[in-house]
């Protein structure tokens, strides 16, 4: 199972409930964590999540408040006895700006840490794969995605017409072997499927872009940033970042699931329905994120 | 009024309870940090008080925790409008520190950041000032006094037994200034007095040590750390940190007014009274800082 606790939700400027941004991805022993806004350690420890669980670190782009976590966390990971190597992708810049950063807080790192400026598919394995895309957003600035890869399973309704015993060599099938049995060929491809990919999709801070639809396109779920509500369409232009409307009409388009609004200015605070109710005219599945909220995918 | 914001109360690793270390002092027009440790500017949210009005930094040394909430503080800073001259003052190595940090972390800054290495007296006005001293914790780092200066008042008792009559000129007095009324000489010095000086002082990490004690004497308040208890005395001597009992020592032998303890170890979350009850058997008025705790002196 897919899960993902948004550890930080705020824009630029935090408020007593929004931390900066963050969102962890839990996918059997990853623990992949997407932006590292200030804070993010102390969310850590509130939500009761391990910090020394972090397998990956997926940067969108370095401006401070989706990055002034890192130094921290890297800190306390090695503190408490992190060993293993820890991989941080970024866009263009991101190894300058993190050999700049390791130098100004020195700490004593009993870890290695790999850096990989990314785009295109950039991982993968046997379950998952992740998938960069280069977004608009005046620096280098990257959106991600997050592909579980559907399993093959056996039909038991094509098996059960086979007339084929239960027996331990069906399992070959799952691994694409066609099978003899009694001197008859069964066909692996006749008898399995393939699930549907899982597919998360994270926007944390763009300008609209006629782009992001294609990358995010089915995305079981869309965590996209949306830091204004429509009336600051233009203040939204002129910062390079989207309003509510703009991220349900790229969830529309893309055909999405789920859309998650997150990255949201400090103005909303006592007024947050204006955000998600002006998402959901677009795009009914729109929920807004909070801090420490956590989702089954 | 002298205030005291404590924003911040944690050591190394924040709990869900305690931020990293910084305190808020406010008096008049000035509000002084102390550290500034990851997240303090979320802390000011929390605490409903605005990081805009902050008009001195002054760094106890570079250690992550102590230094992490910086970079975001001054952004948050330079958004929200900020356009004095900001002072950071701090042991030798801040100029290096601050530019590097300046340069990984590029923001738009509309505001001048004056920073300084101090030691010994190195701020006065008519009001208050600032005093530095070096203390022992493996790197350079400062601990700090903040002296407001007791007014010359007019001892009205004196005054009553001249027989002068109480006209505006009387306030030469308080200015230092002797007066002369019908032909008779009254000297300042016979008929005022000073208030005491109200004295805080900070010391945020260090290894026991026996010349602390003579810098922060009479102290009204001792902001102290107090990482560990005394059964791990020999952890404290090895990461350069006090136990609450050695705290309590210092505060005993520089006969301070008020200990305050912070910087706590994570160990103690559950436990506090190991801490508080450990300063209390050798100093009876000790107190234990927690998160947005504030405290007039």
């Amino acid at each position: 199972m897919i899960k993902l606790n948004f550890l930080g939700t705020s824009d630029a400027i935090p408020t007593a409930m929004r931390n900066h941004i963050s969102v962890l991805l839990t996918y059997e022993g990853e623990n992949i964590l997407f932006d590292c806004g200030e804070g993010t350690q102390r969310q850590f420890r509130k939500a009761q999540l391990n910090p020394n669980k972090v397998t990956r670190i997926l940067i969108s782009h370095w401006h401070g408040d989706h990055v002034l976590g890192i130094p921290g966390l890297l800190q306390t990971m090695s503190l408490t006895g992190y060993n293993k190597p820890l991989y941080i992708y970024g866009p263009k810049g991101t190894k300058r700006f993190m050999n700049q950063l390791l130098k100004t807080f020195a700490f004593k790192k009993n870890y290695e840490i790999k850096v990989q400026e990314v785009s295109g598919k950039f991982f993968e394995n046997k379950d998952f794969c992740l998938e960069a895309k280069s977004i608009s957003h005046g620096i280098p600035c990257n959106a991600y995605s997050f592909v579980k890869k559907g399993l093959i399973r056996i039909d038991r309704n094509k098996l059960k017409k086979t007339g084929l015993p239960n027996l331990p060599f069906l399992k070959n099938l799952k691994k694409g072997k066609n099978i003899t049995y009694k001197g008859k060929k069964y066909l692996a491809k006749n008898l399995t499927f393939k699930e549907k990919d899982i597919k998360v999709s994270f926007v944390m801070d763009t300008q609209f872009n006629e782009s992001i639809a294609p990358f995010v396109k089915n995305s079981d779920v869309l965590i996209c940033e949306s830091t204004f509500s429509k009336e600051l369409e233009e203040l939204a232009r002129e910062h390079k970042h989207l309003t509510s409307e703009q991220a349900a009409e790229i969830a529309k388009k893309a055909k999405v699931g789920k859309l998650v609004l997150t990255h949201i200015s400090q103005r909303y605070e006592n007024n947050l329905n204006i955000i998600l109710n002006e998402a959901k005219k677009v795009f009914k599945n729109s929920v807004l994120a909070s801090d420490l909220m956590s989702m089954d995918v």
